[in-house]
């Protein structure tokens, strides 16, 4: 019996006529797939399409390679940006993070749990205290001090590591330094941040003491990818909790905590699961 | 140059291979569409697949008589549960409402803006006190009232009004009669009531009064379709929103007329724009 | 039978030891009074404490004047700003509204079903389309159309109709046109705005244009005092709801508008109630 | 310079006029305090008075002991349920988990972060899967499975192992096994569990399940004392999150362990800073 395999399309590309009927016929009649799932969606105002395919295969010859040879004909066509995401291929995620360690714990706690379909690879941190945790869940962690003198050299070293490991995707859990452009074009759409206010409002350092001055009866947190203009990124989740004038300081970074990981974990979640699409500054997301 | 015109195409049936493929190929070829908008859903425990294709075509062969023609061969061969909708035929709909008006009040100001396109067709009370808003906002009023020995009596002339009418949709906005299996028969799926709790919790009668007794810090509303089992049917849609021991019964109350209000009218969207399939006493809902 | 009368009192001033007890003390011995409800809440990092008690007398000698008198000793040792407010006494509140009703009839609807303890006193439009509701609901309409070069004009007609119905309290529903400082200045902390964001994200004209230009995953909208500063002033409440790639521009806005009616109608109440203090450019609310 | 304490005073009791005054003259009178914060609710159907003061005093005879036998008098005059927690005295916490893990390591982080502030001296479990987690936070683990015919045996040993270490809490974090009359007698209003629905729907096992069969819109969880009676204990806090027919049964239940981390760990961080006070199998939450 021939083992099934599943695979991911992900396509955007100029709205026209026949477009799907084009590429489910493809996908039946090339590798007489199986549609698990099938999600698409229009932005009528700029007449872009964008499709998610989730699709199931017992065709041994339906490899990543002869996939992309098969299809780019019809891409060509259709002037698509696309690709094909075999689940099979584990990621391998890279998470940096600072001296707050409440999205790390939560993250490696969902890995553990089996919530991230991924291999976590690597910790970086520029401080020491994570180091515990890290090796409690058994991933290697890297200390990388950050001194204003140093700041590229070290840069050179995260890359470094980060290809030496194939990674797919990093994740800031907190990690308060700013990445030069170098490093973020390096991993277009490739790198998740959680910025600790309901974006756009307060942007910038310290969003919780600004919401506070602000006096807001709702804080946030916000999921992005990372582009070379801070705080800007298309953004991939959010979500808000209601705070009241009994919520001094302390109290406000304490429900806001909670904010950050549950914003965070669903970005990484739906990248890995390749339910993102991002386009114009913004994201589309097939959940 | 031809009239565009847009449908709805809905689908229930057990899952197989092939089928999105023979739909989206049988759209393209026998019409000439332009898919606008296409969804779908697997129930994969039940082993059964559920879509809406929102699409636009300029053949004026294209009529609600020839579709179902045309679409019946395939429909029989996946065992098809299925309905066509074109956009242009503008629902009627009913208003049962007994003596809270805060549901009429804001159907009638929503579909004043512009958010429902349908009819309103009438408006049915068993009290007098609605009829300065009816009128006001131009709906044709009918006061039924009902004792209880002239109850199936006036059912009957309830629904011979809904049959004169051409009525397609039942709202039920705050409607406190329970209505016989006799009338819930004639309109399956095309009832839609407000419950005043977030379902299960709280069936039957004065569910602020048990919400209140049991302490909750939530309470919730609940639309759904009327089975002949009260606040048994499918749910359509639920939301809530936070109490606390501030909120003494009518504050709780009150708080919950905005939640009812809310999940009534999306619920009377999504299913005057046909997004809502229900089986198996659930609602997939493609909004 | 002595008649029972209640009263809120409402404090800000220093935080100061012995506060609550000189307070409490004074309302137990001076006019033999119930207390029905005390909040306070402290500002730690100012030194600010806030109190609202509503209390209950017989004592027919305690009156607006006679409390203000005796009362003021205390309030000067402790350096506060008060105010009373008995609850027999109704506010006179004015609507200002422009061409979008939703709010407008929110508040209608409420105001007659008794969720709002005032005497609705009359409407203001620069646009005749709200007429036929006010009318409904019997609340004198003024139609005040507003052109460059005649608004000083107009406002001092809004003013002198404010004036000569002795309004208490105005408040913006989508009310399109800016306040002069004069106008602020006449009602301070009694101008109501409803903006249609979550502010301080999309200050300004079109938010909703903006919020659906940046990618955001949930819109807000934000009730707040009007002061000198558009968009600016302390905020009341704040509410928001989630949106996905779905929502194109329109629905967006619909969704938006259900927020208006909630944060907008939540803040009139609380000010109604005289829930609300204001400092520093934030709200305590005791709700 | 004298130290200072804080301390917290409880009371419940029937409403009478001149209470608080009582109240707060004790207080400054007595030991020349400083009220941090005062709450009180009433519930005006039941006649019932309930506040929470939160004082400061530099007196070195406000002790515990001292504080006791003063008040008494006073209580006795109101017919006071009343409590006074010096905040230098931390509790004694212990946590019952058995094989799902996730409050367990958020409650672990939490406390490591300093949002709870109590020791945490034990952890209990009837599998050993939670021991790495227990040793890597340095809290003593204790393996005590549990055998049909071994029950009341375990339970003595598990009651033992309270007592030893002077237990204030119990917080069952997922703890999969009943508790019997006796313990739950031993510890009134001091077991705080954690149930994966919005009680009091799907009451009982299963109730991710139960939701999924109903076809619920949102799915909540539910933090509450432990009675006698399952699932029926007075509500500390509720939360709810959206899902739609996207959720298959393993999605539901990874959504609904973020909702208990958050009940869970709010209801044992309020109960820790005395904010909860319960009656008629109710809550007060002075929060």
């Amino acid at each position: 019996m021939p083992a099934t395999q599943t695979a991911i399309l992900l396509i955007d590309c100029p709205d026209r006529k026949g477009l799907v009927a084009a590429i489910v016929n493809f996908l039946v009649e090339r590798y007489d797939i199986n549609i698990l799932n099938a999600d698409q969606h229009q932005d009528a105002q700029l007449g872009l399409f964008f499709m998610r395919v989730e699709f199931a295969t017992e065709d041994p010859l339906c490899t990543q390679q002869s996939f992309r040879e098969a299809f780019e004909p019809l891409a060509l066509q259709f002037q698509m940006n696309w690709r094909i995401e075999f689940t099979e291929t584990k990621q391998n995620v890279a998470i940096f993070v600072s001296q707050y360690l409440h999205c790390l714990a939560d993250l490696l706690q969902r890995h553990q749990a089996g919530e991230f379909p991924c291999n976590l690879s690597l910790i970086v941190s520029n401080h020491e205290v994570a180091r515990p945790l890290a090796e409690f869940y058994g991933i290697p962690f890297h200390y990388l001090p950050i001194a204003p003198e140093t700041r590229s050299q070290t840069e050179s070293q995260q890359l470094a590591l980060l290809a030496e490991h194939n990674i797919d995707l990093v994740v800031l859990a907190r990690y308060m330094q700013i990445l030069s452009p170098t490093f973020v074009q390096a991993y277009p759409r490739r790198i998740i941040n959680v910025h600790h206010s309901f974006l756009p409002a307060f942007v910038g350092a310290r969003p919780y003491h600004a919401a506070f001055a602000r006096g807001v009866k709702l804080i946030g947190a916000t999921s992005h990818y990372v582009t070379e203009h801070l705080d800007e990124g298309p953004i991939i989740e959010q979500d808000v909790t209601r705070v009241s004038q009994n919520d001094q300081l302390p109290s406000l970074i304490q429900k806001g905590r909670d904010l950050e990981r549950i914003v965070l974990s669903r970005a990484v979640q739906w990248h890995l699961e390749h339910r993102i699409l991002s386009y114009s500054n913004k994201t589309v997301i097939f959940a």
